[in-house]
């Protein structure tokens, strides 16, 4: 039984008025209207957030029956910033079991309450406990990767920059995205040091946002969307907590476990994706995953780059909604919003943004600094 | 296919010395052991967990990884109170859907590290923003259906006592319990109120714990264990979070609708049951859900607890662990701990607190003041 996806909605990513049940609500609601549906079609949701430390809210499977008033079966999951991407998988596995035919997945995050030191605080709940006795927030972890991978393989500052310059560029044609700013590559070496070699323009923003996803099966696609896209493949890797366990500093084996598998299991090969949605939390993020998915050996990802083949008109298009740098970074949304960013393209739905002739699509979604990785692949 | 659950662990609950990875990883090290398994043997684990504001960890999915020494697929689930409860059913959806032959599932809670107040706010986040702003806590909440209990049905703070005394009683045959201390009507009566009626003694204690069941497919099962336990029912329900939303405050629909599914899906009927874990995170609330469940009718329970029919030997034996009263409230766990226990029941394995001749049982898991509840019927 092949798995769908017939609708998607996604909020404005950024700075926003409302708080987080209003939110979820909300693009719920967007959802249930992109696909011609009442809460009662549904069978069951599933939320991906990643804290309640921002807006003191757990609970939030009975908030949204709250906030939809209708009683709806629902089961929120975390896996730091991949919970988008587990959530995804979770609706997948309720799919294939038959007991469900219809399966909305909403992520959402509210971001912006708290001071940005008290906000990085909380993020660096996600790592290990040794991580943080250290005083290592995420990008000190990322920071780290960057340099060893600047250390083995070449990589520059440079490098790093176009990954942010493009991101920022293809999200001036997304009306969602939090950032519409065009940016040069002196921008991003300019701007100030957060954990060097990371720059400020290097880094994901702390965005609220919510993004949401219809999953059902091939008989229920019939009826609610003309333009199916397929879920031919979805895998969900979880690797040790701290950096510090891993082997190496330079792969994510969570991305390329998931990755191996994901393509398994859909039949095809990383050449035959024509658009990616990657983790770009930090520009080097983009670049690893670059070759841990395959799209290129591991060092060659900067030769990808400035070919230009990750651009919008390139080879292998990455992030055209603008990634996580420049669309924005509510951490639970995160992984629904790839998602919902992949079936636009795949349906020719992108306007400005879109690849031309996307068949297939990918997207990883990554949690912590690789402790959970999610890549699942679509085809329409 | 038939779900069972082939292995059991259970720390001792109360105030342990562990943190929260080592206490999820021991558990979990039990559950193995306990079925004679390594963890590459085991497909993919579910995690129950309630808030990360105890221990300030999020991501246990690959907290557990480390604490393993293997990179394993997890995932993390939370509905408040009822994470354990919902864990087990991502579970059995899994195992339903094929793509998974043997699932564990995990719930733990360390809840001693704050002072009481924080703890007692934290829990607040289970709740409605309304809620907290009217400064109504659990035990507020909790009171305020136990008035309205009183009320209509005549019920009195003698019969609620006489709840917090029978499980006290069953926990000095738990060697797990949080509590070996029998008490007395006149000690519940006599104890410091919290939330009049409420008093100390009708209310659970805050604990540290982990509990483990392993759920497989018959297949696995007749490999893995001599006595089986199978899962013949088990249904998720979301209601609204705030107890102003709901149409009463004496009944908690979620555990009505989910008890409902549950005996429709099993075949069976309440007076079937033999044996059951009711979710007494304060005395009322096992009364209610006696009524909810099925057991008599609403307002009938303070009758069947006078009968000593919810007693050890009576007809419908309620709470054989001890409860939340009694053997302890870590949160997340306490879901998993029902069903260890039901299957320790099972199986003739419970020791001193064995109900003669059980042959089916259930288990009622509730989170916040009814937001989520998850009833699951086993038989052997």
């Amino acid at each position: 039984m092949k798995t769908c996806i017939a609708a998607t909605a996604h909020t404005r990513f950024g700075k926003l008025e409302e708080g987080i049940g209003d939110l979820m609500a909300r693009c719920y609601q967007d959802l249930l209207r992109d696909a011609s549906l009442d809460i009662g079609d549904i069978d069951a949701s599933y939320i991906a957030n990643f804290s309640s430390h921002f807006s003191s809210q757990c609970h939030l499977s009975a908030l949204l029956s709250s906030g939809l008033h209708s009683r709806h079966e629902s089961t929120r999951v975390e896996t730091a910033c991949a919970s988008g991407g587990t959530a995804l998988k979770q609706a997948s596995i309720a799919i294939a079991s038959g007991l469900y035919d219809v399966i909305a997945v909403v992520g959402v995050e509210k971001m912006t309450i708290r001071p940005t030191e008290e906000t990085t605080s909380i993020l660096s709940y996600a790592g290990s406990e040794i991580e943080r006795r250290h005083g290592i927030t995420f990008p000190g972890l990322f920071a780290l990767m960057a340099r060893r991978h600047f250390h083995d393989y070449g990589t520059s500052e440079t490098d790093l920059a176009k990954i942010a310059v493009k991101n920022h560029k293809n999200a001036l044609s997304n009306p969602n995205a939090h950032f519409h700013k065009s940016i040069t590559d002196d921008d991003v070496l300019g701007s100030r040091i957060i954990a060097s070699p990371l720059k400020l323009l290097d880094c994901a923003p702390i965005s609220d946002g919510a993004a949401a996803v219809l999953l059902c099966n091939e008989n229920a696609a019939r009826r609610l969307t003309d333009i199916p896209v397929y879920m031919s493949g979805i895998a969900q890797e979880t690797d040790y907590l701290g950096l510090d366990e891993r082997e190496a500093l330079t792969t994510m084996p969570a991305v390329v476990n998931a990755s191996t598998k994901a393509f398994n299991a859909s039949g095809v090969t990383p050449r035959d994706v024509d658009v990616a949605e990657l983790h770009d939390c930090f520009t080097i993020a983009e670049l690893i995953e670059i070759e841990d998915v395959g799209f290129c050996s591991k060092g060659a990802g900067k030769e990808l780059i400035a070919e230009g083949a990750t651009n919008l008109d390139g080879e292998i298009p990455i992030n055209p909604s603008g990634g996580l740098k420049a669309r924005g970074h509510p951490v639970g949304a995160t992984g629904v919003a790839q998602v919902a960013e992949i079936v636009k393209q795949l349906r020719g739905e992108a306007d400005r943004r879109q690849v031309t002739d996307a068949e297939i699509g990918l997207c990883c979604n990554v949690g912590g600094s690789g402790g959970t990785a999610v890549v699942s692949i679509f085809s329409r």
